[in-house]
């Protein structure tokens, strides 16, 4: 099933919310303007807008047409997805560069810190008219939680020994926190029973460590035709993920050190390929696809509260198609 | 008189300030509490939280002990200008080495990056206990002002031929925009008269704007020994300023363009002392110093509807500290 269709209850919706997104990027500075216009060239899947229409359409039981402030609710935070991934640009490309990036990426990488602070402030600003306190709430401890799960991230880059506990607070706090607020900003545009923003808060939450973990998986098992991206990047760029850290775990610590040390030297192709090897006889894969799926369940029964009307099956629906995607 | 002398009305607050910034600064993070332990150790003035309880204090006309909510404003504002210098330093440090940083300036960047996000998100937390719209609503705009105006600045480097009223509005957003804030910051916890937060936003500004005159002519005439800084970095740093813009436009055509070349080719001592004498004789230096006064009575002006009180008289000290230092 495409994510098309998947979208087909919220079809409208979603063609308003990209007018509303648009809008919110204009700027009177023209160095603004361009790489904002390749931002919206470039648009990914809208993950985070289709979630919070979808909910907040979810909690919207007396089918009332949507006002605006959810249409807005979800361009906020396509923003502010925005905003971490251009500061993310800043983090990843000097590191894949090894410390010596060329002059125009530093350039690049200028421009992006201060691109990432306008779309966040952009994010900000646009909230004002949400006139919900609980959605500055909500968006706050959001931001925090991003910000320091990517400095986790940095401190723990090639730390191989890491509990598992720690790469889950880590996936948690980077990547599932931004979709759970997207689930609750959805849940307050339409409710204010704090029920569901907390339910919402787990079906995002679960939703996101699973489909990081999908994510990290795809570095090992993606074809590269299909992603895009080669295989074992996160090996390469010292990045230790759930299938690495239980295989290291598992094997004998001699077996464990000498992958550890093919790793730490920049392994090139064929050392890829032993080490992904590794993670797959050492039961890695495996067990990194069992924690998604319990997670995946979690996600599922979160909504079981909520009566049938096919916005819970679109989510229901998404689930699926974002945690056992294969690009 | 010093700046110590100037805040005796408010030390108690100061010192209760000073424990709610670190407070705030709190995290579970190694590298965090590292970063945040070299900014409360290397603290610089504190113009902005001075600025919220003094101007809070001027407002609380009835005289009633100051809530926690003006400190915990004092400290916000500081942790946002401290997350706005971190990201500067990511901006700056890579062009003064001319597109070639060391490996170990590019990992101070990723971290500084992503603790300037955390800097920020943490504000926006703290501003939660405010309880205020008003508040979020003179933080968000300013974080969008100064993003732009850091984007206009970064864009506009090298542009010699710069109108004034580009230059007027590029340090109205990237600096004085803060201190308004700061000012707004403090009327919104005392007074909820709109008349009280337009009077200390034009004062904020105008203080604001009169402050980066001076601090850009203190590139020109500070002494190396008091400021710490050498003279002619905005120079050196293709960074146009005031002084500079007004000396060109002055000059014959051919003397601005040799001018311009010099500083253009990576102008050395000798040049350095030979473009400041151009700015001089061309009269760059007076009409800086003369924009700056107007600005700083219009500062003025705005407190004159206050009635006189201990604060309201350190406010109109501080306009002449910090508009007319040396250092």
């Amino acid at each position: 099933m495409s994510l098309k269709e998947i979208c087909q209850p919220i079809k409208k919706d979603l063609e308003i919310y990209e007018k509303e997104f648009k809008l919110l990027l204009k700027s009177n500075v023209f160095l603004v303007d361009k790489v904002t216009q390749y931002i919206v060239a470039n648009k990914g899947k809208r993950l985070r807008p289709i979630l919070v229409i979808l909910t907040s359409r979810m909690h919207n039981t007396n089918g009332a047409a949507l006002d605006q402030r959810n249409l807005k609710a979800a361009a906020i935070m396509e923003m502010l997805h925005t905003a971490t991934l251009v500061h993310d640009d800043v983090v990843d490309s000097s590191s894949q560069r090894r410390g010596m990036p060329s002059v125009s990426s530093i350039w690049k990488s200028k421009a992006a810190v201060l691109m990432g602070d306008l779309l966040f402030s952009k994010a900000l600003l646009a909230m004002l008219s949400l006139k919900s306190m609980r959605a500055y709430e909500i968006i706050s401890v959001t931001a925090e939680r991003m910000a320091q799960g990517e400095l986790l991230g940095l401190e723990r880059r090639k730390d191989y020994w890491m509990e598992e506990e720690v790469y889950f607070r880590l996936i948690a706090d980077k990547t599932a926190s931004l979709l759970a607020a997207a689930c609750q900003l959805g849940a307050v545009s339409s409710s204010d029973d704090e029920k569901d923003i907390a339910a919402m808060r787990e079906f995002g939450e679960n939703l996101g460590i699973a489909f990081q973990i999908r994510d990290d998986l795809l570095d090992i098992l993606g074809k590269e035709k299909k992603t895009g991206k080669p295989i074992g990047n996160d090996i390469r760029d010292n990045k230790v993920t759930l299938p690495l850290i239980f295989a290291l775990k598992q094997a004998r610590k001699q077996d464990a050190r000498r992958i550890i040390r093919l790793i730490k030297r920049g392994a090139g192709k064929a050392e890829i390929k032993e080490i992904i090897s590794f993670v797959e006889i050492h039961g890695g894969i495996k067990y990194a696809m069992e924690r998604a799926n319990e997670h995946i369940e979690l996600a599922f029964k979160s909504l079981e509260r909520y009566p049938d009307t096919p916005y819970k099956e679109s989510l229901q629906k998404l689930v699926s198609f974002i945690t056992v995607r294969e690009s």
